[in-house]
C-alpha cells in the first residue's frame, strides 16, 4: 500500500475549514471525493492542521494510501481533473510516494502561517475574501515590538479558543515577521504547533497595539494572564493562510 | 464646477471592461451609477485607458465634473459606499481635486500594465481569474532576451487588434520587465500609450517563446512583418491588470 504525502493549496472563502463536515463542502471531504473519482477506492486523507473555515492554504500537507501504485505526475493530474469536476476550490500542487510511517500532523517537525492586512480608506476587491480589512492606519513599529513578547515559550491560554482541546497551553513561538508593501502588511509566524485560533488571537491583539489602543508591553501582561477574557477580539478568518509545514528531510 | 481625479481598483473577472455597454456592467457605468447615487448629479466618468472584459486593474485613473465642492476623503467614502449597495468589484481608492484642463486620458504621460503568469503544473485557486495559468515550463531567460526587441520605438502592426482605432501604429516602449517569484511570473510594460491588445499581444509572442516554439529573435522578424496574422495568439485578458498612470507632477 503506497502511501503519498501531497502539498495542498484552497481558497477557503466558501469551505467549512479542513474536517469532514455534514453540512457542506471541506477540504478533506473534497480531496476524498476526488480520489474516489479517480481511484474507486474509499480513502481517509489525513491532514497537517485543520484549519477553520474561510483560511486559506498555500501549503496545507496531507498523506493518504492506496491499494495500488500510482505515477506521482500523473496522481496531481488526475486528482486536480476530478477536483475541477466538482468545481471545488482546491488544488493539488505536487505529490510523493513516503515512507509508511509518515504521518502529516505527527511527522510536522515546523508549521508557518501568514496572516494578510490591508490597510488603507479604500476596501479591497482585488484582495476581497484573502485579507483582513482594517481602515485605521495602523502603526506598523509599534506592532513589531508588540511581537517580540510572543517570541519564545509561553503559556499561551489568553490566545487559545475556548474550544481548544490541546492537552497543555505552552507552546512555542520560533519567529514572528511583520513587513509593510504599499497597504499590505503581511504577518509570518513559526512555530512547531499552534493552539486552536492562535495565531488569529495574536493577530486581533496586535492590530489593537496598531490602532493604538493597547501599548505594545500588554502584550506580555495579557500573556501572564493566562486569561482568553484579557485579550482583544479574534482576527477574521479570511486574512489567514496556512504557510507551509516542514518535516524531517527524508520525509 | 470642481474636476474630481480618481484613482480606481478593480476585479474585471465579471465586467464587460471600462467602456459603458448595453448589456451588462461596465466599470465606468458602475462609478456613474454611485456618484449618481450619492448626489442625484448624471456625470460622465473620463477613464485614463479602455480596458478589455475580464481585464482588471491596480490603479485606473479617471476625472469627472461635480456640480458643487466635496471633501476629497468624503468623496473616496460615498463612492465606495454606494459602490458596496451595488455588490460592484470595484474601490476608489483616492480622489483629488484637479485643474479644469486635466484630462484622465489625454493629460497621462506614462502607462503600466503587469501581465501575470502561473508557471506550474497545478491550476491556480488563490489566484483563480487573476492569472493565465501555463503548465507548460517556459524559459525565463529566452524570454527576458526576447523581451528587448520590443524596446523603443516600433511599428506594431503585428501585436493590434483588427479593431484597433488609432491613427497610427507606431508606439514606443520606455520598459519591460519580467520576474519570477516562486510559479509566478510577473511581466511588467510601460509606454506613454499603447495600441488595442499591444500588451496582451507581446505577452501571448512571449509565452510562445518561453515554451521554445519560437526563437527570442523572431520577434524582430514579427515586428518586421508589420501583420497581425504573423503572430502568435493573443494572452487572456484575466492576466492582465492595468497598473499605474502618470502625469505631469502638477496633476
Amino acid at each position: 500500500m503506497p502511501r503519498f504525502k501531497i502539498i495542498i493549496e484552497y481558497d477557503g472563502t466558501n469551505l467549512l475549514g479542513w474536517q469532514k463536515q455534514l453540512d457542506g463542502d471541506s477540504v478533506q471531504s473534497l480531496v476524498e471525493k476526488a480520489i474516489f473519482n479517480l481511484t474507486q477506492q474509499e480513502v481517509e486523507v489525513y491532514g497537517a492542521g485543520r484549519t477553520d473555515a474561510r483560511v486559506h492554504a498555500f501549503g496545507q500537507v496531507a498523506h493518504f494510501e492506496l491499494g495500488h501504485n500510482f505515477d506521482e505526475y500523473r496522481i496531481v493530474e488526475g486528482i486536480n481533473a476530478h477536483l475541477r469536476e466538482l468545481k471545488a476550490p482546491v488544488s493539488i500542487l505536487s505529490a510523493a510516494i513516503v515512507d509508511v510511517d509518515f504521518h502529516a500532523r505527527f511527522s510536522a517537525t515546523k508549521r508557518s502561517y501568514i496572516y494578510k492586512i490591508l490597510n488603507r480608506q479604500a476596501p479591497p476587491v482585488l484582495e476581497k475574501n484573502r485579507v483582513w480589512w482594517i481602515n485605521t492606519p495602523l502603526d506598523i513599529v509599534k506592532m513589531l515590538e508588540a511581537s517580540k513578547y510572543f517570541l519564545g515559550c509561553h503559556d499561551f491560554s489568553s490566545f487559545r479558543a475556548v474550544a481548544c482541546q490541546a492537552k497543555s497551553p505552552i507552546k512555542t513561538i520560533d519567529k514572528i515577521e511583520i513587513t509593510k508593501k504599499d497597504a499590505e502588511i503581511i504577518i509570518y509566524i513559526e512555530a512547531k504547533s499552534f493552539l486552536h485560533h492562535q495565531v488569529r488571537n495574536m493577530v486581533g491583539a496586535l492590530k489593537e497595539v496598531g490602532i493604538g489602543k493597547i501599548a505594545p508591553i500588554e502584550i506580555k501582561t495579557i500573556l501572564e494572564k493566562c486569561n482568553r477574557n484579557e485579550a482583544p477580539a479574534t482576527a477574521p478568518a479570511c486574512g489567514l493562510y496556512l504557510n507551509k509545514i516542514e518535516y524531517e528531510k527524508n520525509d
